[in-house]
C-alpha cells in the first residue's frame, strides 16, 4: 500500500486527512506554511512527520500519493513537481490560476504513468450519483433546463476576511472559481453535458473589506473571540455572480453564486427539468433528493442503498436514515482514487474528476470574465 | 354600494367572484365568449345575468365597476371602452399586448375620475407585504441580489395546449408574460426598486403542439378524461427563460420561467439577499417565511398576525397556523380597491397595482423580448 | 334557496358567513352576545338585520337554517330549539356538554325532517378526503398504528385567558375537547375505523391564570396592544394531554394535545402507518401529503385535483400549486351540508359529519376524563 | 496510547472501526462469530489481526480498550470478563439482557480503575448537544412536555428478520429495547431528568415472520438480491408501542416506537416545550433544529459551530453547511471516551454514557414490559 503526505494545514487539509484514515491509509507527514507550522500541524493530527518543505515531500521515497490542499497559487507548480517526482496527485480545486497553466499539467500528466485527480467532493453525494445514474439511463428524458445556485453567507461584513477576497492570492474571480466551479463541475457530471456559451453578470458587493492583521482560516472568521485590529483593503474580486448557460446537448440553464447571502452558510442548489421528469437537491439537506412528476405525486429519496441505483449504492456506506454528510464525500472520492492506485490503472475511472476537469474549470472561468467584463455571450473554448 | 359585472367565465372568472362575495359585493352577471355561454355561466355561478355582450354591461346602469377576465388581446379595448363609459376597472394582466396600448389606457385612465386596478394578486399574501414592510423598514439593510423563479408543468407535453401558447392570442411572450411578469412585479413591489436593464435567453422548448379541435380551459388539460382529436401547431413563444436583472438602487438579480418543470405545479419563489439579512419565500409554501441571518439562527415567520408588521396584519384574515392561500389574495387585492372605490378616492392607495404598473410590465416584456433576440443586454424604457 | 342565520359573532362566527358568501347563500342575520352586539354585527359583516334573541331566529319564517356558533354551553339548547322550529342545523362543535345531552339531541334529530350537521372542517382539506380515499381503496394495507398531535402555543402563557379555559364555560375538558376532539374525528373518519379504549394522562400545566376584566376572542389574546387588569384565577382544565389508542380494527395509536407548545399556532398532525405504506399530514402545511413507502422513494403529493382521487378532487377548487387553506375547509363541508338541504334529502350523506359524530365526541371525551382520573385504560360506550 | 480490539463485524462493528481510525487510534484486530469469520473480517477490514475467541483479546497484552459490538445476549458477560482483564470497555447497547445483570455490571465497574461506556451515540449530534445546553441553561424555561418518535421500516413485511426479532437473541422487547432506549435516553440527557413513570402499550404487529435458512444482517435485509427460502416462526417482540411519560421534574410525555412505518428509514424526532420556548428535533434531518417561539417569529438553526454554544461546537468539526451525520457521532462519542482514557480519569466526565445509564435503560425497558402486560401505570426502579 501506498503511503500519502499532506500539504497544507489550513480548513481543508484535516479534512483530507480524516478521510484517508477512514480509509486505512498511511499518512506519513504534513506540510503546514512553515517548517514550525509544519511540526504544530503534525503533532495535532498525530502525524509522524512535519515536512520542513515541499520538496522533503518529494525526496521523501515513502511517500507514493501527494495531497495538495495549499493555497490557490501554489498547486500548479507543487503538482508539476509531485508529478515529476513520480508521485500520484490529488489536487484541491482549483487546479492552476490560468488555463494555459492547467493545459500544461494536463499535457504533464498525459505523459506520466501517475494518476491525478482533482476534488470536486460534491460529486460524491450519493444521491449526485443517484442523479447522474438517473439521468444516464434515460429516467428524465431529454433535459430541458438545469438551474440552481451556490450561496454563503460567511463572507457577508466587510470585516469578513480571508486571502480567497485577494485577486492575486486566490485568482482574478472568487465566488464563480471557489464554489461556482463546483457548481458547473457537477450539473456536467451529472447530465453529461457540458457547458458551451455563458452570459455572465458579477459584483463585488463589498468594494473594501477589514484586513486583520494577521491571517484568517476560511470559515473560521465567524467564530466568536476577539477579533484582531485591520485595515481597509480594496476587493476586485466578485461576490455575486448569476450566469445563463447554453449546454452542448441543447439544454439552457442558470445560476447564482453569493458569498454575501445571509443565512445560507454553504448551500449549493441544483434543479434539473427533463421531458419526463425533474430533479432537486440542496447540499444543506445532502440525503434528500427530490423528484418532480407532471402526472404522479413527487417523490422524495431519502438517501438508502435499498432504493438507489448500483453506481449510487456503492458510495452510500450507511443504510436508509443513517445520514452521511461533508466528511464523506471525501473518503467516498478518496476511495475511487485509491482503488484506482492501488489496482495499477493507467487512468482514473470514468466519473473520477481528473485534471481534464480540472482544466476545464479554468477555461469556464476565463469565459466567465470576459462574459462579465464584456457584458456579452461568450462561447467556452474546448479544452482539446 | 356599486354593483360589479364579471367579464370571462374561464379559469380565473370564478375566483373573482368568489372573492367579490367574500367581501359582500353585488354582482350583476357575467359575459362568456358567446351570448350562450353567458347564459349558462349566469346559472352556474348563481348570478341574476348572462350578458349578451359587452355594450350591454356598458349600457347597464346598475354596473360601477367592471372586471376583466377575458383573453389577454382583449383587455385593451375592454379597459378602454369601460373607462369611457364611466366604469371603475379591475383588469387582470397583461393590461394589453403592447406598451403602446398600455401606454395609451394609462394616459385615458388619467383624464377620468375613475380607478383602474391590475390584478397582481401575488402581492397579496400576508408574508408577501410582511416582506415588503421589512424591507421598507430596512431590516434587511442594502438589498445586494434578487433571485428566483416562477415555474410550472402544465405545459409539460407537446400534447398540453392552450391559447396562452399561440402568440396572435397570448402575445409575443407566453411564460414571461403570463408568470415572469407576476415574478418581475412583485419583487419591484417588495423591494420598491425598479429593473432597469435585463439580460434574457428564451427558448421554446416544444417547437410543436398537438392542439385539440376544441378550445381548452387554463389548467384544465392535466384533468383526467377523453382526449379529443388534435392536430400538430407550431409554437412560438417560449417555454423557458432565464434573465439577469439590474436594478436601480444596484441590486443585482436573476430568475428563471419555465413552463416546462415536471412537478412544479405553480410555484413561485424569491429570495431577497441584503447587508444585514435575507428572506425568502415559495408560492406552494405561502404561510411560511424564511429569514436569514448570518450571526443568529435563522427564521421561520408562520403567517401569524400576531408576529407580523402591521402592514401585513391587516391582510391577514386568520390567526397563525390557520393557512390562508390562493383564493384570499383575490379577496385581499379587491379588498384594497373597493375601499378606494366606496370612499371615492381620486387614485389608488400606494401597494395597489395601477395601469402605471401595469403599463411597466409591457415596457419590460418588450425588453426582455428584445434582449433575448439581440443576444444582449437592454435597458428598459423609463414608464413617463 | 332556504336562507341562513347566523347565531355567534366571535372568531368563527365571520368564518362561516364568508363560507356562506362563496357559496352565494343568502344569510338573513346574526346574533351577537345582546341586542346591541347583534345590531353592531350586522353592520360589520354586511348583514340585513341584527336579531336581538334567540326566539327572534325560530320566529323569522325566511330563516332555513341555523348556524350556531355560539359558545359551548349554548349549543344543546340551540341544536334543540332551531331543530323543534324546523330549521337545519350547523352547529360547531361541541354538540353538547355531557353524552346525555348529545344522544338526546340525536334522537331528537332523528324524529325531525330536518338535517343537522357538526362542523368538524378539518375532514374537508382536500388531502385529508384524499387520505380517507387511499385507505377506503386498500392502499394502505391492514392500518397497524395511527399516531399524531395537536398542538397550540395561544395559551402558553398565564396572561392568556378566554372562556374556554373555565370548566362552567368551556367544559370539564379544554385541550382535549377544543382541539383533540377535531383530531380524533379526523382520524376515525379517515381510516373508518371507531376509537374504542383510551388511556389518557391530562395536566394542568397553568394552574393558575390571569383572567382580564373584559371577555377575550379566541386568539385574539396574541395580538398586540394595551392589555387590560387581570386578577389570578384557578384553572381546572388540561393544558395538555397524552392518549393511548385502541381501534375497532385492532390498529393502536396514541396522540397528544397541547395548547402550551411554543411555536405551533395550529397545528394538526398525523401518521397512519399500514402494511402496504404510510400518510403523513400536517395541517401547517396543509397543500402537502407525505405517502411513505417501504421498497420505493416516498411520495409528495401537492394537492392537485389532476393528481388526486375522484373523492378528494370534488372538494379541491383550485387547480395544483393554488394554496387552499382553512376558510376553504368550511366551504366545502357547507356546500355539502347545502347540497343535501337544496335536494331535500332525507340524511346527511356518507362523511359529512352528524349529529351522530357529534354524540361519538362527547362519549370519547367522558371516557378520556375517566381514563385520566382513575389512571387506568377506559373503554369508549357504542354510541347507540 | 492504548490499542483497542474489536468484538462484532456485522453492522454496527465497521462504524466502531471507521470512527477510531478518524481518531488516529489503533485497532489491533477483530473477533468475528467464529474464527474463520474473524479472518476474513481482518482481511476486509485491513486490520492486523482476527482473534479466534474473546479470550485471545483478553490475553493480548497490547489491547487496552474491548469494543462490544457482539449480538445483545454476549453483551454482559463480555463485559465483566474485559473489566476483569483490566480493558476499558465501550460497550454497544443494551448492557444486559435483564436489570440484575446490568446492576452487577455497574456494581463491577466501580471497582475497577477502568472506563466503562455504553454507546449512546446520538446524544453525540452537535444539534443534541445544543438541546442539552439550552435546557441548562434555562432557555427553555421549566419543561412542560416531551413528545416523539423513533419508527422505522426495515421490518414491515413479514419476510423480515434478523436475530432481533427473536426474544431469546435480543430480549423480551425489541422496538422499545433497539430504539426506544435510544430515545429515552436521549431526552433524558437533554432534560437532565429522569423518567419516574410509564404507562406503556405494545403490539406485535407480525406474530408470524418468515426465518431465512441463514442469518441476516441489520438493516441488510431490504436490499436487492435473490432472497433464501424461508420458515415460518413466531414472533414474541414488539413492532410496536406507545408509551406514557412522568419526569421527575413533573413534565409530562409520550412517544412512540415503530419498525413497520413505512417510509421512515430511522427516524427520531422528539419535541421538548417548555414554559419560554420549544425545540424540536429529527434524526433524518439532523443538522436542522426547530426552535418554537409563541411571541416572535420561530428559528431553524443550521447546524453550525459560529451559532452553537460551546459545548456543542466542541463536538461539530465542520463549518455549517457542511452536514455531519450518523457515523460523527460515534467519532465524537469516543473522543470523549479515549480523551478521559489517555488522560487517565478515574470516572467518565459528566455527559457521556455510562454503565450507570446502561442500566437504567434495562430498569425503563423492564417497568415499560410491565406496564404493558398488567395494562396499568408503573413506577421505574431508582437506579441506586
Amino acid at each position: 500500500m501506498l503511503s500519502t503526505a499532506l500539504v497544507g494545514a489550513g480548513f481543508i487539509g484535516p479534512v483530507h486527512l480524516e478521510a484517508l484514515r477512514r480509509l486505512g491509509r498511511r499518512v506519513t507527514g504534513v506540510l503546514g506554511s512553515s517548517p514550525e507550522k509544519s511540526v504544530i500541524a503534525a503533532a495535532k493530527f498525530g502525524l509522524p512527520r512535519g515536512y520542513a518543505n515541499f520538496q522533503e515531500i518529494l525526496d521523501d521515497p515513502t511517500v507514493g500519493v501527494v495531497h495538495l490542499t495549499s493555497p490557490n497559487r501554489a498547486h500548479a507548480e507543487q503538482c508539476r513537481l509531485a508529478l515529476r517526482a513520480g508521485k500520484h496527485v490529488l489536487c484541491e480545486k482549483p487546479l492552476a490560476m490560468t488555463s494555459s497553466e492547467s493545459m500544461e499539467l494536463l499535457a504533464l500528466q498525459g505523459t506520466t504513468p501517475r494518476l491525478a485527480a482533482v476534488c470536486y467532493n460534491v460529486r460524491f453525494y450519493p444521491l449526485c450519483q443517484e442523479v447522474r445514474a438517473r439521468i444516464a439511463s434515460g429516467e428524465l428524458g431529454e433535459i430541458h433546463h438545469v438551474t440552481g445556485s451556490y450561496v454563503q453567507d460567511w463572507l457577508l461584513h466587510d470585516t469578513d476576511f480571508n486571502w480567497r477576497v485577494l485577486a492575486e492570492e486566490g485568482g482574478q474571480l472568487r465566488a464563480v472559481a471557489d464554489i461556482g466551479t463546483h457548481w458547473l463541475d457537477l450539473v456536467q457530471h451529472l447530465t453529461g453535458s457540458d457547458v458551451t456559451d455563458v452570459c455572465a453578470d458579477l459584483k463585488t458587493v463589498l468594494p473594501i473589506r477589514q484586513r486583520p492583521k494577521g491571517s484568517v482560516e476560511t470559515f473560521s472568521a465567524k467564530l466568536p473571540g476577539v477579533k484582531p485590529p485591520t485595515e481597509p483593503v480594496a476587493i476586485h474580486t466578485e461576490d455575486y455572480g448569476s450566469i445563463l448557460l447554453h449546454f452542448s446537448t441543447g439544454a439552457r440553464g442558470a445560476f447564482t453564486v453569493s458569498q454575501v447571502n445571509a443565512g445560507r452558510k454553504n448551500c449549493l442548489r441544483f434543479e434539473i427539468a427533463g421531458s419526463k421528469g425533474s430533479l432537486a437537491w440542496d447540499s444543506e439537506r445532502p440525503n434528500e433528493l427530490w423528484i418532480g412528476h407532471r402526472d404522479r405525486p413527487n417523490e422524495l429519496l431519502l438517501r438508502d442503498p435499498a432504493l438507489m441505483k448500483s453506481a449510487a449504492r456503492c458510495v452510500a456506506d450507511y443504510p436508509g436514515g443513517h445520514n452521511e454528510g461533508f466528511p464523506d464525500t471525501f473518503k467516498q472520492l478518496f476511495r475511487g482514487v485509491y482503488q484506482a492506485i492501488d489496482e495499477r490503472l493507467s487512468e482514473l475511472p470514468p466519473g473520477i474528476p481528473s485534471f481534464a476537469d480540472g482544466h476545464r474549470e479554468l477555461l469556464l472561468c476565463e469565459a466567465i470574465a470576459q462574459s462579465h467584463l464584456e457584458r456579452r455571450w461568450v462561447t467556452v473554448p474546448l479544452a482539446a
